[in-house]
C-alpha cells in the first residue's frame, strides 16, 4: 500500500472539499445567518485546508497507484468526505447527534436522500444547501471531479478510480482519452442542471414561498440530477406546483440515463442511441412501471383519502415511478396508502434501478439485461449441453466473464441485503409506533418487516424514503446509532458497487504490496 | 423430444402413483370411512393404472434419453402426479374445488406443506394420510422411486434424472453405479423414517387423541422425512407433547443433513462426516439461530400473550429453527408475536435451508458457501489482478465454473423471487383482515407485504407456513386461483432447482431434437 501517495490524494481531496463547502458558506452570508452558521463551515474548512495542504508535503517513493490502491482511495474518499462534511451540522445545532450528521451527509454524498431530520423548517438556509449540494456533488462522482481539477495522473490510476466510481458496470469507452470523457460527462451534467433550473424558474412560485423560488429550484434540481432526494420544505415535493412535479419527473428519467448517450447526441449519432438495447430497454421499464402504477389506481380514486383526480393520479404515478426508479426519493404523496401492486411495483423499480453510466444507485438495467441473457443461456445449455451461446449486448458479443460478474454482482446484492435486513432487526425501533401526517391524513403505522425491507433497499440502492415506518412521510430518525452507522455503510456499499468497500476489509489491501 | 419414450416412462409413473395411492385407500378401508372417501382413490387408482397400461404400449423409435428430455420428463413427473393426486379430495368433497386440491398435493410432493385448508378437522382420515404421504414420497424424489422399481435404463439417462430430481448442486458421488446409490439413500431414508416413528410412539399419547398415536406418529413422521409440514390436527403440532417435539426437532435437523454422510457413517468413515465442510457450517447455522431466537426472548418471556416458561421458550425456539432451516414448516407456536430479531433469523432460516442432497429446500447450505469463497475470490481478484485463486470446497478444489453456476443460481432465484412477489400483488386479498386464533389469543392482521414475501420465501423454499396473513395459524385459502397456481408453480421451481422447470417454457425443449 503506496501510504504516502493515497495521503497525498486525500489530502487534495480534502482540499476540493473545502473549497466546496464555501459555498454553503456563501449561502450563509448572503441569507445573513447568525454567526454560528458561518463557524460551523469556516472551522471545517479551515481544517481541511490547512490538513490538505499538510498532506500535500508527503514525499511517495512511487507516484503510480496500484489497482487496490485506487479502489481502496475510492472508498476511504467518502467515509473521508463524510466525516467531515458533517461537522457543520453538529455546529450550527441544526443536527447535533454526529453519528446522525455522519448518516445524513453520507446520505447525501451517495446521493441517497435518507434523512434523519423530523421537521425540516427548523433547519439553515446554509444546512439545506449543503445536504442538497452534496447530492449534486455526489452525482456524478467525487473522483471525477478530482479528475478533473486535479490533473494529477496520467497513467492507469485514474482510469482505476473511475472503474470503482462509475454508477455501472461500464463506464462509456466512446473518448478514449480518460480526462477528455469526464469533462464531456461533467459538461453534460452541468449542462443539464442549468437546464432544469431555468425550466423551473418558468413555474409560478410555491405559495407561501414566493422569495425562494431561486433557491429551491437549485436545490431541487441539485436532488434530481444527483438522484438524491433531499427535501428542503415540509413533505418533499408535495407543496410543489404541478408544472414543476412534471418538469422534475421529466428530468429525473433523463438523469437516469447513461451520460454517454448524451454525448452520442451531442455528436449526432441519434440512431446509436436509439439502437441501444439498454436505453429501449430502461424506457420499457419506465412506462411499463407507470402504466401499472397507473391502471392500479385507477377506478378507486374516491376509495384514497388524497380523493385523487385523473391528472392527479397520473402525476403522481409518472412522478413516483421516476423517482423511486431513478433512485432520487422525491415524493409528492402518500403511496403508503396505495394498493399492494402499486407498492409492489415500486419496490421493483426500487431494486431496477436506471441506466449504468448514470447517477441512479440500484441494479442498473444493463445488469438485469445481461442477467436475463444468461440464464437463457443456461437454460439453452441445459437443454443441449453442447450449445455455443452467440448472445449480444449493445452489439458486441456478450462474454461469459461479463455475465458471471453480473451473477456474481447480484448474489452479493442479495446476501448483503438480508445481512442488513438481519442486523436492523436488532433496532428497539421495531414494533414501535410512527405517527405520520400526509396528504393522506393522519395515522399511526408499526415499524415492522416492511419498514425494515425497504429501508435497506433505499439505502443499498441509494433511494432515501421508503415503506411504513421511514415511508415517504417518515424519517430515518427513529433508526439507533448502530442501525445508522449500518445504513450509512450500506448507502456506501450500493454507491460503490460494493466490492471496492468490501476491499476496505480484507488485510491483503493493507499489505505492502 | 423422444416423445413415445417419456409417455412410455410417465406412464411407469402413473402406475406408480397407483400404487402408492393404495396406501390412502387402505386407510379408508382400515377406518371404515364411507363408500364416496373409498371412491375418491379407486377411481384415480383405475385411470392412472389403465391411462398408465396404455401408455406402455408405446414403442419408442430410441430407447435414450438426452439431457433435456431427462429435466423435462422430470417437471412433467410432477405436473402428471399433481393433476391426478389432486382428484381424491374434490371426489370426497374435503377440497371440492380443483385448482385448491392441485396447490395442496402439489405442496404436498414437492414437500412445501403449505395448505388452503382451514379446518384440519372436518378432513377424512384417508385425504390426512394422502397429503401427508406425498410429502414422504417427494422428500426423497419421485424419481429416485422410479429408479428402483422400474430398473429401465442403465445408460446415462436415468443419471440425468436424477441430477435436475436431486435437491442440491450435488448427490454423493460415493458409491459409482446410479442404482445401488438410490437403493442406499432410500434404505437410509426408510431407516430414519420408522426409527422416528418408533421414537414417537413411546411418548405419552397427545389427551384427546389417545387412539391415534400411531396413526399421527406415523404421519408426522411423513412430514419430518420429507420435510413438507402438513399438520393433521389443529394447530399443526402445538398439541403434541413436549418429548414428541424435542424428537421431530432433533429427526427435522437430521433430515435436514446430506444423506451421503449417513452412507459414510455406515461404513465407518465417521471422520470423513465430521470434517466435512458443509457439516460443520450447517450445524453452525443450526445452533447460531436456535441461540439467536433464544436469546431474543430471554428476559420478556411475560410480555408474550403465550407467558413462556425457560424450557417452552427454548424447545420452541428450537423446533422453529429446524422446522423453518429444514424447510419442513410445523410449528409449535405463534412465531408471529415474536420480536423482529427471531423473525428475521427465521427469515434468513428459510433462505438458507439445509444441506445438499437433504430432503430439505432452500439455497443449500453449500450453495452458501460456494457463493461466499466466490465472493471472496473476487474481492482478493480487485486487490490483485494477477490473482490465481486456490480456493477448495469438502477437500477437493472449487472451481471457477461451479462458482460461476451458483452465483447463476442465486441470481435466477432472486428473479424469480420478486416475479412472483409481484404477480402476488395483483390478489384481491391484499389489504385485507386475517382473524387469528392461536396460542397467543385471538387477534387481526392484514395481509400486507409480508404475507406475500413469506409467502413467496415459503413456496420457493418448500417451507410452508410464513408469516401474518399466512402465518403458522392461518392458511393460504384466501389467495385467489390465480395466485395459487403461480405459489404451486414456484414451489415446484425451488423444488427441481428452478431450470429444469423453466426448460418446459422453451420451444427448443420441444423441438424434434
Amino acid at each position: 500500500m503506496n501510504y504516502r501517495k493515497l495521503g497525498k490524494i486525500l489530502g487534495k481531496i480534502m482540499i476540493l472539499e473545502a473549497i466546496l463547502m464555501s459555498a454553503p458558506l456563501l449561502v450563509s452570508f448572503i441569507y445573513s445567518e447568525a454567526l454560528i452558521n458561518k463557524i460551523a463551515f469556516i472551522v471545517p474548512i479551515a481544517v481541511l485546508a490547512i490538513g490538505g495542504t499538510l498532506l500535500q508535503m508527503l514525499k511517495p517513493a512511487r507516484n503510480q497507484l496500484y489497482q487496490k490502491e485506487g479502489f481502496a482511495l475510492t472508498a476511504m474518499v467518502w467515509v473521508v468526505m463524510t466525516l467531515f462534511g458533517a461537522v457543520p451540522f453538529v455546529i450550527n445545532g441544526d443536527i447535533p447527534n454526529y453519528v446522525d450528521s455522519c448518516f445524513e451527509i453520507m446520505s447525501g454524498f451517495t446521493t441517497t436522500g435518507a434523512s434523519i431530520i423530523n421537521d425540516i423548517t427548523e433547519m439553515s438556509r446554509s444546512t439545506l444547501f449543503w445536504r442538497s449540494f452534496s447530492h449534486w456533488i455526489g452525482g456524478m462522482g467525487v473522483l471525477v471531479f478530482v479528475l478533473i481539477f486535479i490533473p494529477e495522473s496520467n497513467d492507469g490510476s485514474s482510469m482505476h478510480l473511475l472503474r470503482a466510481e462509475s454508477p455501472g458496470p461500464q463506464v462509456g469507452k466512446i473518448v478514449s482519452k480518460m480526462k477528455v470523457t469526464t469533462r464531456i460527462l461533467y459538461l453534460i451534467y452541468l449542462g443539464l442542471t442549468i437546464l432544469e433550473v431555468v425550466v423551473l424558474m418558468m413555474d409560478k412560485p410555491i405559495p407561501g414561498y414566493e422569495n425562494d423560488q431561486f433557491f429551491f429550484s437549485l436545490l431541487a434540481t441539485f436532488g434530481c440530477a444527483g438522484t438524491g432526494g433531499f427535501g428542503f420544505i415540509p413533505n418533499s415535493m408535495e407543496l410543489f406546483n404541478p408544472f414543476s412535479q412534471y418538469v422534475m419527473a421529466v428530468f429525473l428519467i433523463l438523469y437516469g440515463c447513461n451520460f454517454s448517450l448524451y454525448y452520442l447526441l451531442l455528436i449526432g449519432k441519434v440512431k446509436e442511441v436509439l439502437r441501444s438495447e439498454e436505453f429501449r430497454t430502461y424506457f420499457i421499464i419506465v412506462a411499463a412501471a407507470i402504466g401499472i402504477v397507473f391502471l392500479s389506481l385507477v377506478g378507486q380514486f374516491e376509495s384514497f383519502p388524497q380523493n385523487y383526480t385523473t391528472e392527479e393520479a397520473f402525476r403522481h404515478s409518472l412522478f413516483q415511478v421516476a423517482s423511486l426508479l431513478t433512485t432520487a426519493g422525491f415524493t409528492t404523496t402518500d403511496y403508503n396508502v396505495w394498493p399492494m401492486l402499486a407498492k409492489t411495483t415500486l419496490v421493483l423499480a426500487m431494486f431496477s434501478g436506471a441506466m449504468a453510466g448514470s447517477t441512479a444507485g440500484g441494479v442498473k438495467t444493463s445488469r438485469i439485461i445481461m442477467a436475463m441473457k444468461g440464464a437463457y443461456i443456461n437454460v439453452r445449455k441445459l437443454i443441449n449441453p453442447r450449445y455455443v451461446p452467440k448472445t449480444k449486448f449493445e452489439g458486441k458479443t456478450l462474454e461469459q466473464k461479463t455475465i458471471n460478474d453480473v451473477f456474481g454482482f447480484i448474489t452479493l446484492y442479495s446476501f448483503i441485503f438480508l445481512a442488513v435486513l438481519f442486523l436492523l432487526s436488532f433496532d428497539p425501533v421495531n414494533g414501535q409506533t410512527v405517527s405520520i401526517v400526509s396528504d393522506a391524513g393522519e395515522y399511526e403505522v408499526k415499524h415492522g418487516f416492511f419498514s425494515n425491507f425497504s429501508a435497506v433497499l433505499a439505502c443499498i440502492s441509494n433511494i432515501g424514503p421508503g415503506f411504513e415506518g421511514i415511508g415517504p412521510y417518515a424519517s430515518y430518525e427513529g433508526f439507533s446509532a448502530f442501525s445508522k452507522i449500518i445504513l450509512a455503510l450500506t448507502m456506501m456499499l450500493g454507491r460503490l458497487e460494493i466490492l471496492p468497500v468490501l476491499l476496505l476489509f480484507n488485510r491483503r489491501t493493507w499489505s505492502k504490496f
